[in-house]
């Protein structure tokens, strides 16, 4: 697939990550979708920016969409594409485009054919998606995931979102990244000096500092495995006098 | 404390939070902060509208807090205020505002009471704020928490999260939220119609519909609790038949 945003081919994907549901903003629930999908696409080498929780609710999510549409490669929506009336977000995402809410006629046949006698018309809503929005269907998997221009729509439930994901996982792919990281004894004021001067000279690094109990993680990231290796090994000579008790 | 933002005193205050920190957006590390404190604002009847996740970087970070602090009552942050290079978020508020960062004579004189000889420039680097912030001390806590207008500023180490909100949590105080709860033996597309009806004959109430392996929870929330329970037993009512095996 062609990148879809509005990111060139040279730098790399960005994605940002739209978590919809009154639930996680009550803290009723603690969202798991934000972690995994990072974590999935971090590993793929494509970076996600920005991330926004926002209450069912059409406005709420048609601005967060045209927001992040916008400025990211891609934009992965998890929750409000249920059958109930809390479920906002295909209404969300058509207001953001300027789209009307259709009946897909495949959709609609996927739901006929599996239930039969037994669909409702709170099941055929589960059919209506923005107009023109594309269906990605993957061997195996019964339900496509709905796509309107760079923006994915995910359900909500971690479990279907974890075998979703997997079924679109191929669309995502940049130069994937390394991690190396130690740990200090020390607190974060000590190591500051040496971590400043090391960050200054690995610009091409991403340097992280995290006090982590009685220690301080320090992780080094970059799109190059050995070159990433080769600045721990340097940072751990630095930081020698620090040595963890491993 | 008066309110602060921008919201009206007849309305509930509303709350954002922002969350700074590249691990969150690469998925090393998952988030506990934002289901604590939306959790804790819920109870107290402060609304959080919106949550957003921030990589360690100045502007975006001040562009957030433009965005945030201008159509919310409150915005907590928490991140990205240790002394290591990768540590933003002073730097990021400040830009938002306009304000200069300036050492705090305040902080200065604890972190020189509290570690004598031992204090480095990194550790005076945490006595470096916007100019004008307001320092927000509670009896018995040694740091306080800085305060720029209408944004509260928190470390992001969970527990010492608890820590600082503990201190600044009279603040926050709306109308309190009750939620009254029932879990149903059915898929949401069955109990669709039926809480349809029902939502629409409670606009004051907030109904939320959750699958949960098998079953559905609903929840029921409102700033009336005699209401929430009177509107609970009447949904109990209507869903009799689905009655999920306790």
């Amino acid at each position: 697939m062609a990148r879809p945003g509005g990111a060139s081919v040279s730098s790399s994907p960005t994605a940002a990550i739209l978590l919809v549901g009154n639930e996680l903003l009550s803290g009723r629930v603690r969202d798991e979708n934000l972690p995994f999908l990072a974590a999935e696409l971090w590993r793929r080498g494509v970076r996600v920016t920005r991330a926004l929780v926002v209450r069912d609710d059409v406005e709420a999510i048609a601005r967060a969409v045209r927001e992040l549409s916008g400025e990211h490669t891609y934009v992965i929506t998890t929750g409000g594409i249920g059958p109930t009336h809390d479920d906002r977000t295909i209404a969300g995402v058509a207001q953001a485009f300027g789209l009307r809410v259709v009946e897909d006629p495949t959709l609609a046949s996927l739901i006929r054919n599996h239930l039969g006698d037994r669909a409702t018309p709170a099941h055929f809503r589960m059919a209506r998606i923005p107009e023109g929005a594309a269906l990605e269907r993957e061997p195996g998997s019964r339900w496509p995931v709905v796509r309107v221009r760079n923006v994915f729509l995910l359900p909500g439930v971690p479990e279907l979102v974890r075998r979703k994901f997997a079924a679109i996982a191929p669309r995502f792919s940049g130069r994937p990244l390394h991690r190396g990281q130690i740990e200090l004894a020390a607190e974060e004021a000590e190591i500051a000096p040496v971590l400043d001067r090391f960050a200054e000279e690995h610009p091409d690094l991403e340097v992280g500092s995290y006090p982590d109990g009685p220690v301080v993680l320090v992780t080094v990231e970059g799109p190059d495995r050995e070159g990433v290796e080769r600045a721990v090994e340097r940072l751990r000579r630095l930081t020698s006098r620090w040595r963890a008790p491993s």
